[in-house]
């Protein structure tokens, strides 16, 4: 694939009618702002606006769908210089491991990583040149002299690419320091955060929620001794939150239950205590579900469900490397009986959103779609992960429209921690939104015009409602 | 899209040699009588042969599909004229529920639902103008208009439908009376009951399965005191049933189990008592499936059975407003099995016949097609409810056929309680079982005399021979 | 369809983008050795080399497809001439039975049985005729005529086939001697075996068990008394296979747990004892697949999981008439769990090879390709039983190429065992892939000379890395 000349009509269908009302609807929001509100990028990278630092630790290490596909085949993390926790040796030469990617670049041919990569180079660094082990360190090159220019420092990317606003994913213990100091800069780039309190209800894990609870205890500025004073102190940060731009919260899970225990404030002692089991985290997790969409019916943050992930898989590359390194792997997901509670309590509520994302497909059309086409509060967020991708966006498109419509749906949202992937990522879903409008128009079952009001809606206007933005 | 001016291309694919095939193949069928052997319409509707009041009750408060996506953006039943069961305030106007309808109509687009209507308003009614908030009161005129002349009375859109034959689904205590009557009348249509003892099988809620039962009783015309005596007392409903005319019986179920209990009689006896459980309900449920495959293979009515809808999920919106208002969500739902015993039992039976319907498609190509594949007894149903609609239609053809062939499938079911979206459905389902062949055309898996016959049997032949018709 | 003229184009999308460059890149593997690392050929056929006996008991006899759909349609088992194990009476006419079948044929219309029956009638043949009921003996004789020839013993068939390699299946207990017959034929012609252990796992049936073992106790050599004694065994045994050629391993499982037993000598006594439970059994079968996965480490076999199918679900058709008769029925699949010690014992390994079957679709992109996607040692395997089709290799490849590529798949694998329908079968497959990347292309997701190097992959070289050929 020539990165050189990226097609203008890449990733349409051929078929000439699909293809020409799709080249017009991604017109119409090729140029639209980027609106991100969910997303990993850490935000000292937008506080310090230092430059980046070379082509590897850009674009290579943070990104662990790169790593992944790497690894699987049998390239060691240590050779892609991926510290290791215990200090051990790592490749050091980035000029190496990116030699290494380019080698094996291949193997990501057909996967969305081969695309993001490719809108990459030729629409942020202006590389025109295949990526190739025979071109790598000409690539290389160009890409480092470009990020040595201050057109390529952080704020200067983020305007250049028309971000209007990008949500960050913060955890509950989070000084916001960053977003202080970005607010504080003069600089006007919105960059908000987002309410992540995961690691604070892993009760089961005593030494890890120890310290996260620590933490948070540090940052709200006061001990916390009871369950009742747990839920004010989450409220306070969440107000916290709030003042700093936050317009949502987050919450990752295996299984989406979410049902109220009635002996919740004993579960918390038992945190307290170090001795809560797995049962106790799982019933905990599931109340404390219930108590963030009550504070979100009160506060109008908008309550994101992240779902389906098992996490740290790999137990070696996890002990040796740490979180986030491409180990997680999904599990099947139920939402019909585990949102039952929670959508009866604030599913009708119109102060309520809650935005359900889910790593299991088979939950498309049987229960995301209808749960959403029923309940005011729901809305299903862009397919997620692994499913963000040309035909996975296809696949969510074709089996949750004809339930729910579009207008349930939440706009995309990005997920990414590369930064450079941003405008790749957006660009790609809304060419797949067009491409699928497109085959609407082209068999006849929308017209022309309300497929461009459709484009519109999908690439900004349902992100900005659907978190208030 | 324009109501006005039905494409006699809609929802084919565009690629031309599919198409062409596609038109081919539809023209084929296009003018085929329907025939019906699934869905809900009222029978008293056709006994009385009265003029359908106006607009808003014929096609906006019936239409479970239309209530619950107005209702999942925010508009209230309230609103849209649904009757509260607390004789509560509701919007008395149909006029208004018609603009508010007309409004939001956008919501509906890509969804069958638009399909449907848009073939209604311009095929059945002749109004050639698109549902907007500005045209909604012209549009409305135009079918209240309609509605008073005789042509559209039931009966006579009945016959300009060109139904062949209109199933309805009854309660094992409905006394069938509009069915006696519509006989009795002298007219020539043939509307005909299906037998559905659901209510008389949850047993586990005691009041409204009493309710149930005084009413069997009633129609039965004698007490039932013992298992066996209830057992014959369906036997002898069944009797009445095929005598109005019934080819079928139909089950819905959350799980499709059907098992042998050593102890049915004394769950029926809990039952009497009114203290049975949920999980005697279940048993008792899975033993009733295997007695109602038994009565089948004696008396040859086929035995439907629409699995995996959790009912009434908004349970706000069941006490309020009551049953069918779109609160059904489907569950994950297992057949091989779940059917295995009575597959077992009766599955290789010639004299039997059992059409499976699921909301859950991964089910489709793992579990369906195979056992449909397999068991003599067995015919896949026509996908349903969230999965009749043009991709959900494709996805059944293309999952089921490669496994079991199309001659293992029952022909289409159009499953509604909305009388006039009969011929929109029926047309819907031959495009895409057309549009389906087409393709298989164009890429030279069969031939076009084969496809010929094939498009036939998909919109005719298949539901006359499943359900002996 | 014409069996006589097979389109150039077949199965290629229609959209001549698309199907132009399907043609380039079919074009490109059409000719390639057919690699066969997993299937059912009975390899006494190759050993003894006779003739075929006629038509009847080469193309219907043994394939269940067949079987399976002509028995859902009422056609019984004994009209086909398939043995009962009573003796009783079954057709002995394989004329008869041939026009029984020619009768049906349409009811296989756009399943693979049909696409591979007409490559092998046309290209293997040589038979220019459509089969219905009235060309029946026109085309038996055509082919009986053939199959008097000597160009159409097993042997030269094998050759003319292009085959390089082709795997048998095997029992632990089978004394390869058909094998050895072939190597010292002087015959070059590349048969190996494949070492299946199931039987020798299936605890919970005492009887059958006991016949297995003892079998394998035989071929042994000495008696075994303890676990230690049989895993040492399996290893000998193993070793035997290899020096028969055998390069891989394969197990057969409803569900696919691996788990260490710490009790697994015990449970083995109270198999030796006649008295092991289901339970025991499941237990017991999961800790031997953690063995087997060890002992490939060791010895380099690659192993395979068929994980999935419920056995003889119609137990009347498998007291009549034995195993293999189309009445395996496949059920929802879980892997991230059930794989989870395994992947972490051995997965990270570089000398270990898992290749991953699958009969549950909604596996591909939510498990399967991340889990491939993420660990050294786990392939792909290629769509299986009811998927090994058109429309299922197509659903293959857009759900896992995205997450995993195609460098984690393991190639094809016909899986067949009959063996005339081996050409035919490599052909549909090499079709698909090259209708797959044409559509990547015709999409500019890939360009054309990456997509030659990828066709030539899928078809040749990925079965020939993966399984060490």
């Amino acid at each position: 694939m020539d990165a050189g000349h990226l097609n203008p009509d890449r990733f349409f269908d051929p078929e000439p009618e699909t293809r020409r009302a799709a080249r017009l609807l991604y017109e119409e929001t090729r140029a639209l702002p980027i609106v991100s509100p969910h997303g990993h990028v850490d935000p000292s990278l937008l506080a310090r606006n230092d430059p980046f630092p070379e082509p590897t630790a850009l674009i290579i290490q943070p990104d662990h769908y790169v790593l992944r596909l790497l690894y699987a085949h049998g390239v060691s993390l240590e050779s892609l210089g991926v510290p290791r926790k215990d200090g051990g040796a790592v490749e050091s030469d980035p000029r190496a491991v990116w030699r290494l990617f380019a080698s094996r670049y291949y193997l990501f041919q057909g996967t969305p990583s081969a695309a993001w990569l490719e809108y990459e180079l030729s629409e942020v660094f202006g590389v025109h040149e295949t990526l190739l082990a025979a071109t790598a360190d000409r690539v290389y090159d160009q890409i480092a002299e470009k990020l040595r220019s201050p057109e390529f420092r952080p704020r200067a990317l983020f305007e250049r690419f028309n971000i209007e606003v990008l949500a960050t994913t913060d955890g509950a213990a989070d000084t916001l320091e960053h977003h202080a100091a970005i607010g504080a800069s003069g600089w006007k780039g919105r960059v908000i955060p987002t309410f992540r309190p995961d690691a604070l209800l892993r009760i089961a894990s005593p030494e890890s929620w120890r310290a996260e609870f620590d933490a948070f205890e540090r940052v709200h500025g006061s001990q916390i001794t009871t369950f009742a004073g747990f839920l004010d102190a989450i409220r306070e940060r969440r107000e916290r939150f709030r003042a700093a731009g936050a317009v949502a919260t987050d919450h990752g899970v295996i299984e989406p239950l979410a049902e109220r225990a009635s002996d919740a404030a004993f579960l918390f002692g038992r945190a307290l205590a170090g001795t809560a089991t797995p049962d106790d985290e799982r019933r905990f997790h599931a109340h404390m579900l219930m108590k963030m969409a009550d504070m979100s019916v009160q506060d109008g943050l908008v309550m994101q469900l992240h779902a389906g992930a098992l996490r740290d898989h790999n137990q070696t590359v996890f002990e040796t490397f740490g979180r986030d390194r491409g180990g997680d792997i999904p599990v099947a997901t139920e939402f019909t009986r585990n949102l039952h509670e929670l959508l009866n309590a604030y599913g009708n509520d119109s102060r309520f959103t809650l935005v359900a994302f889910t790593l299991d497909e088979s939950t498309y059309s049987r229960e995301l779609a209808p749960l959403a086409g029923h309940y005011p509060a729901l809305r299903l967020g862009a397919p997620w992960w692994f499913h963000d991708s040309i035909a996975g966006m296809t696949r969510f498109r074709e089996r949750t429209t004809e339930t729910a419509g579009i207008y349930k749906t939440a706009g995309f949202t990005d997920d990414t921690r590369a930064f450079c992937s941003i405008p790749a990522r957006h660009d790609l879903s809304r060419r797949m939104d067009a491409n699928y409008l497109g085959g609407l128009v082209a068999r006849h079952i929308i017209g022309m015009d309300d497929a461009r009001v459709m484009a519109h809606a999908l690439a900004y206007d349902l992100a900005k409602q659907t978190y208030h933005l």
